[in-house]
């Protein structure tokens, strides 16, 4: 999608910080960090959000669980711990429209969140 | 695991309230939901967290992801949002040792997440 950023992203279109590439996702620092650590995983796909989800898509959302898992251990934050969100419709905070993880780490997080 | 609470839940050892079972995850209310909707969605295998993620468990973990969206639509929640939490570690506020997706929605939810 020409004029979804994440998509630019992933093209490298649009520069960033990637941290993580594989077939199904990439990951790159959210350029508003919340955590000392604050990393987005999105699928390669356009996928808008989780309300999207087909079956044909678990291939890559179970790759994105994990690439978050082995980033945090690239990252050094695994052992401290981490948060993982996914926000869906701008009333959970999703300002972009295209499917992304958030991956906070290094700092204590309270409950509930948000 | 016969001392793992979210197992008892799934083999259906302690009742809760159920909403969503498959052959990869099982879904039931948080007994103390922080929404108007709160569910927890776990693999029905025990898994400590996402720190212990292979690649075997990927089909497991995009189904996690999906029957949360199935779940959304089934409470109703899914046009006005939701988020989607995991904690891993104590320091993340992961209180059960036994991956687990909270599913929150019927609100709106502020940035940070906790």
């Amino acid at each position: 999608m020409d004029d979804c950023i994440f998509c630019r992203i992933v093209s490298g279109d649009i520069p960033s910080d990637v941290v993580y590439r594989d077939e199904y996702v990439t990951a790159f620092r959210d350029i508003e960090p919340m955590a000392p650590a604050h990393i987005l995983v999105v699928p390669n796909e356009h996928l808008a959000s989780t309300d999207d989800l087909e079956e044909r898509h678990e291939a890559a959302m179970g790759r994105l669980l994990r690439a978050a898992s082995v980033i945090a251990r690239q990252e050094g934050i695994s052992d401290f711990g981490y948060r993982l969100t996914i926000n869906t419709g701008r009333n959970a905070n999703q300002l972009v429209p295209h499917l992304h993880l958030h991956l906070m780490g290094g700092r204590q997080f309270g409950w509930p969140p948000g």
